[in-house]
């Protein structure tokens, strides 16, 4: 296991925002969100912050490097419901040379839902493992435990 | 418009079944399944048809020739539950030199619950609309006016 | 079939837009937006025309009436790309006592990329048809043939 | 964090395993299985899972428990492509009285893909925290520690 980074709780702790209203497609016969719907939440709070950043991920793969993910690590603390305007708080951390880690916290008002990590492996367009973008690997990732 | 067929309600009308057993994560809120998640349902049927065909779809894109879905009609005739097995009987028509149809017709037991339409064009890697394989330009396809 | 509205490719036919940023997670192996992802973003559309007309469809929900999909039709003429702002133009039409229809268009700056057509109709909490709300039912709805 | 099982990469370790071909739908642009497309394919093993046990989960939702998701972690070793036929194994341990873990190996063939763990509690149907139902609590869990 690689994930090490722990997701705080704290919005302070983190420096980007992206905010998604969840979708009525994403709901489950339980009548809430389901749970494999944060994924790409996630993701997407990712792409956010890379283009935020000055590096949207399209350039990013454009330029042969894709950030696959290597582990995914989720809590459930409160359910989700459509049309929640969510909050997703993503913050880098725990650089090494080919991988990162990402912690996210996602609220609604100042309710805490979810709180995530994902480890991620830069790759090249034929999958094998390199070295993170110079821009990356340069970064002064936010240590959240 | 491209779509000329009609999906029949006659499961003799096609000459191949797929079942499918529906996903919790397929429901939604109305506590049935999601109609976005039928489409999944339609393709990998469709990709079965191919398999059962001796044409895997994966050996076909690996000739470099893919299926692009240029038209899509689905009529939800009464809803699927999760937990569910489907029945997805499927049949290609209406061949043309770039393009094909197919027809779907879900069923649980003796209940028609969904019937389907999906237009296809070959194309090559880079996106650009070709002939269809040889083995599919062939095919009688089956009307089912 | 009841689908009968004609989805118009003049964004000046619709009363309403809608901007989506397309997902990495909705893209498959051709490199483009899977045709099924498109099924969450026209009801995404259609969820803030409901909530652009005062009638989130939450509160919709906790009236009573769902607006269970009938048809579904998607004419995709240029694929989507990861990254992109979608403009998802949509305008509602075709009223009945018991169902209505809603067009579609799907843009990236000036281009035309896909068409859809949802006809909808109102169920109660057991899933049986119902009459449309007061509020839809008097609705002009506008003919785009 | 409630997770504390750890997932064997030894199929020996798991009493139960469950077929699952990989859609088209689910791959991406990167040419292989969405990363968030694993997690359906947990909870359809874990569905068949209870259904082989003899609870099959509608018949588990019908009596009145939900199995909420509280924890998800995954690790992706190897990429999972199209039309892969994937044996996900999956064998339940570290039950409480109100909750429960399941380890997941993911395999094609002999290769190991994937590992996962999920942390459940059980919910009544207005969402509180229940006990787990007897014929769950009374299992013994395998521990893969």
């Amino acid at each position: 296991m690689r994930l090490s980074l722990v997701a705080s709780t704290d919005p302070a702790d983190y420096g980007f925002v992206h905010r998604i209203r969840t979708r009525f497609a994403e709901t489950d016969a339980m009548g809430v969100i389901h749970h494999g719907a944060y994924v790409p939440y996630l993701e997407e709070a990712r792409a956010e912050l890379l283009r935020h950043g000055g590096h949207p991920y399209d350039e990013v793969r454009a330029a042969g490097v894709d950030f696959a993910v290597l582990e995914l690590f989720v809590q459930y603390l409160l359910p989700l419901r459509f049309g929640e305007l969510v909050e997703v708080n993503a913050a880098v951390g725990r650089i090494t040379r080919a991988t990162f880690q990402v912690a996210y916290l996602l609220r609604v008002g100042d309710e805490t839902r979810c709180t995530a990590v994902t480890v991620h492996g830069a790759v090249d367009a034929a999958g094998r493992a390199t070295r993170l973008p110079p821009w990356l690997a340069g970064a002064t990732g936010t240590d959240h435990r």
